[in-house]
């Protein structure tokens, strides 16, 4: 925190000095995103400011437990009556992930721009960014004990969310001794880690179940098992009852096999255009081989949407994580 | 650790006085009972006395990463030529848990019994019993401290790999704020969190996905979805090449569908035998209908070796499950 001495007075400075903000995150808001939201507008509220939490679309159901979840706008169904002046962006890594949320930007609009992902520009007139952040709550975590306000057990829980979903349950390479330090801190205000963990990381409906079990069915793995692929297509969906964020994870089933370098999900959108999911254990560069196909990403998570036959599409990718290994 | 603080002190003074120490956990293993081992053995070398460790059998081909875990004694292949009179038992629950390291216990021997099971009943002549600590190793983080010894990367990765497996990483209710501010410890020590958790909580052999494939295929639910269950067979076994300790975490998965309360794995012994592993949301105790099968365990998990044919075995545990709905 030392070395963002300024930012965060900067930051500081943005939210005392103005008022009637508006605050965003990104499309299809995971956890990070939506507990980084409702600190923000905690926040805001603990300093008296007037505020409204907005997002292109809906918050994912299983975050309704969140304390003033339903606060948050969703803009594909409520619109809102004016437009704002002074905007702040959480977990936004680029401007275009604000979505339409941009539509209630005023064309002279300040944007308090605050981020944890490397890749951030610093779009905004004012930047909060911490690349060694493990989720933008972390930074948010900090940025509220430098405003002095005294935390509870609400808004604990939330930033326990976006750790939490940020780090794969404290798995990810993020996962520094101040990501459990926090963690430890947030447990004490009462929050339950445990049924948080439950809800978000293991509890899955049945046709999620099923999606999985359909995909595993169809798993394969290369003569030197280095690469494994699963594919799905809209039968699975359609007799699974699955949506689409039960796909969410199962690319980890492939990867995580024993001597398995690249795991790969390949869903069928139509039938000439598959989208393919790309996870590493650290030896490729999948960011690389998506790109390759017009994709982007990580290193160890990436993906892309490409134009073909599934059985094309499955040859080329596999040959270019060979081309790899 | 205040309360204890008597207890701290007689555990130390039982290893400072004395010397030839025997350290032995419990059968079958798991992360906490290798690391626990480790650990004292390595306290015990910090304090320049002689010691050697064991277990009844082989410890898991999982954990041969742990420093210096090659020097557990399985007694199963190497006799030891003599008996101890100090010995240490760590991570046992009740006496019987040594096994056959009993067999090396000197008649007059004095037990050090440091473990952190409610259950314990106090079986040595020195006891350093704490029912709050998640795991064993967190007893033995405390005592480190309380010896004041300094510790390094090898042995706070031992520490680390007992909270780890006895939370499922971080996930039971067990994980409380000290678990993770001891964890943010350890990590300040260049301890590999995420390789860990990696190696220990995701990473599945091709048979144990095989295997856990084809246990999927076969879920069944209950009319109301309250309970679920899979059976597993020998036939299963031999297809897929998996070995025993691969049916672990197979039960997880009927026990994670949403609505679900408990989840049941049945694995057929033999044409009239059946082991079934239960696993609770809480709301049924199912220790309560394992001991009533002659078996035992916690509230939220507990196991019993059924005499009877499978489809009679599933119809009467079923039953008793749904009285307690």
């Amino acid at each position: 925190m030392q070395t963002n001495e300024r930012e965060f007075r900067q930051c500081t400075e943005f939210l005392t000095e103005h008022d009637d903000f508006l605050v965003v995150s990104h499309i299809q808001p995971d956890g990070d995103a939506v507990s980084s939201t409702l600190a923000v507008g905690w926040l805001l509220s603990c300093l008296g400011k007037n505020y409204v939490m907005v997002n292109e679309g809906p918050i994912p159901r299983r975050m309704a437990y969140l304390w003033e979840s339903e606060q948050i706008i969703d803009l594909s169904v409520t619109p809102l009556d004016h437009k704002y002046k002074h905007v702040i962006a959480v977990d936004c890594a680029d401007f275009s992930r604000v979505g339409k949320t941009r539509e209630y930007f005023a064309e002279d609009a300040q944007i308090l721009n605050i981020d944890h992902h490397p890749t951030n520009d610093g779009y905004g007139t004012t930047n909060l960014i911490v690349p060694h952040a493990a989720a933008t709550v972390e930074i948010l975590f900090d940025l509220i004990r430098v405003l002095e306000l005294q935390m509870n057990k609400e808004i604990a829980t939330a930033i326990y969310t976006g750790l939490l979903t940020d780090t794969g349950g404290f798995r990810y390479a993020s996962t520094t001794p101040k990501v459990m330090e926090i963690a430890s801190k947030l447990l004490e205000y009462g929050v339950d880690g445990p049924g948080l963990s439950e809800l978000l990381l293991e509890q899955m409906t049945l046709p999620q179940l099923r999606l999985l079990t359909r995909a595993l069915n169809q798993l394969v793995i290369s003569e030197d098992g280095k690469i494994s692929w699963v594919t799905i297509d809209d039968e699975d969906m359609r007799l699974t009852g699955a949506i689409h964020e039960d796909l969410e994870g199962i690319v980890n089933y492939p990867r995580n096999i024993q001597g398995v370098e690249v795991g790969l999900l390949f869903k069928v959108i139509h039938e000439n255009a598959v989208k393919v999911s790309l996870r590493s254990n650290g030896k490729v560069d999948v960011a690389e081989i998506a790109q390759n196909f017009g994709g982007g990403g990580h290193v160890r998570a990436a993906g892309a949407r490409i134009e073909g036959t599934l059985e094309d599409i499955i040859s080329r990718v596999v040959e270019q994580v060979n081309l790899q290994l």
